[in-house]
């Protein structure tokens, strides 16, 4: 199939340069369309710089640009010519097939809901993240779009992870865990026992609760959290890779025999640092909105958003939406799951 | 000063072996009474194996043991004579200066609560650790003691973090960091911003919002969150950390010059690893007791028994208790702390 995916130009730490790098990576490799959305002088500066010939991407130009520590309501609202709010309006109007955004994610979570809606029966929508585990990966939901949640939208959670994990990471039967103090159902607060019943009355292969520390030994497919403990579980992992990997090359470099080894083992260490880094495994897909959105790290390099659009492409491969919209309310309208729902 | 240690032989992943081992660690290296608390069979098994003269130590026989399944409350309300409702009704009767357990935490806590009480003016007791930072450390309270606190108890656990942190760990003026998903003000649940006004109004110095990633960067000294967050936090760490080093070394094992450079790298990556380990920063206290008690970590070895036997003397030279008894209600009953409280 030939897609067409938008990126926004403007949004990243890194942006416009690495996220035009990124196009070009990507439309290389994966020889879909790519519409560059961005300040269209910045996207006409990259194309001189790399010697591209804009004639292979559509460009559309966005003037107005929301920043970092722009409030996300207000600016969806008022920057209606930002990337953001273009890119996510042309997915609305189906002149592109996915939107790729490493800028705002409040933002860009506010844009969809509001420009696209949900996908029918969802009630919100959640941030998951693929994490490198000893045995593969694992995805966590949500890692920020929804700070107070109802039990009923973790349940969807669990539905849309499960639905992803099958089609994009080709997991069968993939075991759902719900994010927790402890592995007994009696753990954790009030709320999360009731979440925990909920879940174990569902056709979900419910595996019960997960403690922090197993999250990487790989023997739960799915995490289901909140957004606000899964944005602290992210960027917890995000500090302590980071830190040990800096605290590790000094401990290393603080001797001549430590700088040796780590001269040979060099490849290895590159090996392994890749296969930690979040860029390897791209963007974030936004779930539950009724089209398909990735958000990419702040950090983004090029790499990463050339990830992120196999992430957008993989999306659109194996037709997401349409699975959890055929799914959702089959499983979270389950007779056993309204039982406990209305207990 | 000469100080009579209580230590839990009975509790820990590897009792009472390891915990036995480190009370000889921490006999020698200290020099302290240590009252070892546990089946009197085992303790007098253990000193056989290792030739100790039992003649060292005071032994206190306590034949019922809480397994590490056991429901904390009742396990404490039954079993009068295990090791923690033994070492902790020693500690009311000023029979021991500290506690150390390495055994079921909540029933740990519970022990504490119940039979020691708090000191006076402390709602809740919470449990601290010291995190490795790439600037020294940095102490995260509470890590599962209290996971619904109401926000006078986040600012207990503020005054408290803050005279472990001068005291025991020699930081002047520490800087207090609330855990939350953003840096800004209006980050996060409303209950947190609620607690953020409560810090903001008070005479501590508070440094706003701290984000998961930055923990590991030591710019703040002193991380307040809730019981539930901060065990997910603490089990994060301890997971990442743990698989991080195992795929490190899997990595550098793959090939030759990988295992080369391993073999030479050896003597800093166990450097590394020391540096890393919860077993270096001992136990973890448990802060608003009357009383000094340590909550090792369950997996424990010798080394970190020993180390969270220093942790107890530490406390009892800086005579953490009365600094808190002191300062709490100082700086909890200040006018513009009661201000916003009451608004």
């Amino acid at each position: 199939m030939n897609y067409n995916i938008g990126l926004d130009i403007s949004g990243g730490d890194y942006a416009p340069a690495e996220i035009f790098k990124g196009a070009i990576l990507a439309k290389k490799e994966f020889g879909q369309n790519i519409t560059l959305i961005g300040l269209q002088s910045q996207i006409e500066e990259q194309a001189r710089i790399h010697r591209i010939d804009l004639g292979d991407f559509t460009v559309v130009d966005a003037p107005e640009t929301i920043e970092m520590a722009d409030s996300p309501a207000t600016a969806v609202r008022k920057k209606k010519r930002s990337s953001i709010a273009i890119g996510t309006t042309l997915l609305k109007e189906k002149k592109i097939d996915a939107f790729v955004s490493c800028g705002n994610t409040g933002a860009a979570v506010c844009a969809a809901t509001l420009i696209l809606g949900l996908i029918e029966g969802v009630e919100r929508p959640g941030i998951a993240i693929v994490a490198p585990t000893q045995k593969g990966v694992a995805l966590i939901l949500d890692v920020g779009a929804n700070i107070d949640p109802k039990p009923l939208q973790l349940l969807q959670y669990g539905v849309m992870a499960k639905i992803y994990s099958e089609a994009v990471l080709h997991k069968k039967n993939p075991t759902i865990g719900l994010l927790n103090i402890g592995e007994e159902e009696t753990k954790g607060p009030d709320f999360l026992r009731g979440v925990h019943k909920l879940f174990s009355a569902s056709s979900l292969n419910f595996t019960g609760n997960i403690e922090g520390k197993d999250i990487f030994k790989g023997n739960c497919d799915c995490i289901i959290c909140d957004g606000f403990i899964g944005n602290i579980t992210l960027k917890v992992i995000e500090g302590c890779a980071e830190v040990m990997g800096k605290l590790l090359l000094s401990s290393l470099q603080s001797n001549f025999i430590g700088r040796l080894g780590l001269f040979l083992a060099q490849n290895n260490l590159r090996a392994f640092k890749k296969k930690m880094s979040y860029s390897e495994y791209g963007g974030a897909p936004l779930l539950g909105v009724d089209g398909i959105v990735i958000i990419g790290h702040g950090r983004s390099d090029a790499f990463a958003v050339k990830n992120a659009v196999r992430v957008a492409i993989e999306e659109l491969e194996h037709d997401i939406n349409s699975k959890i919209k055929g799914q959702v309310n089959e499983i979270c309208q389950d007779n056993r799951v309204r039982e406990v729902l209305t207990a």
